[in-house]
């Protein structure tokens, strides 16, 4: 089963892009993530271009419909959702009966440096995955002060951030593909 | 005194812009509205580029600083704040000392076609203006069933709606200016 990881910045050494790699070595064997690279590529939504979007939003659009499962990584900006990542899915959304993540299994996690670890842009992305009809997986995972969150292989440092990241995995994989993980 | 008004729509004939459009004729007659028009020209933030902004953002940055009070108009999509609309701000909040929304009186109004009249995303974008030290007039005008809202001229069809908004208009020029505005 494929999972599509979604980062939600775009800075060169992103925390949330790393998050997404560590997420990637505590999935199932069964399953296999790939993070998506074209967020910066895709222009500022106009519901004029909906019914005949540029190439990059068909290119998520499709990414999205192949994946089994989503998983988002967020970091915060002004206390919601950073506005690209926004933008990619408000692209995704339109038109209503074109919208791949109407229930798709998705789950949220993210990453700060500061002592909160985006928990409220986690929330506002799960509130509005929920409003266009995404399948939302009822958890977060904050994961603060990033710059010392990560181990020099990429894993995460602490075991508890670790295993509560696994967990939500394994909820995301059973949303998606019951069989795949043990009751 | 000079409010700049930005629409949080792209759609070449956006009710929210129109709503702008209506807002600058019930202005006190010493204050003018200008529209802003580079919001389809802002690319995705990245924190690497915010030392270094490109020209949009850096002539946005301006048009802010320079206008005593800001006024948005914004639809809503999948129960919040424009993508794009997010990342304008996002671009503006950064670098943190430079940011000229901090301290600026603003005011947050919206169009829906729907029955709601974009009321989450109006609470969502002052509880944001609010994170990066906007002084927020705590006021909302949800415009409901945008396509008929709207008369021939451009004004709002129904005086209580344009009477609210008058009022609003009132509180974001007193703000900026109380000398403008009796008391």
């Amino acid at each position: 089963m494929k999972v599509l990881g979604i980062s939600g910045s775009l800075r060169r050494d992103s925390h949330n892009t790393g998050l997404l790699r560590a997420a990637s070595e505590l999935l199932p064997p069964a399953a296999g993530l790939v993070v998506y690279d074209g967020l910066g590529e895709l222009p500022p939504f106009s519901e004029d271009a909906e019914r005949d979007a540029p190439e990059p939003v068909v290119d998520l659009k499709a990414a999205i419909a192949e994946a089994d499962a989503v998983l988002f990584a967020t970091p915060e900006y002004n206390h919601s959702i950073p506005g690209q990542l926004k933008n990619a899915i408000d692209w995704v959304s339109r038109p209503v009966l074109d919208n791949p993540l109407s229930g798709k299994p998705v789950a949220v996690v993210g990453a700060s440096t500061g002592s909160f670890g985006a928990v409220w842009a986690q929330a506002d992305l799960r509130r509005v995955l929920g409003a266009l009809h995404a399948r939302v997986i009822d958890e977060e995972l904050p994961v603060a002060y990033a710059g010392e969150a990560f181990s020099a292989d990429g894993s995460l440092a602490e075991a508890e951030i670790a295993d509560r990241l696994e967990g939500i995995l394994t909820g995301l994989v059973r949303a998606a593909e019951p069989a795949l993980v043990a009751a």
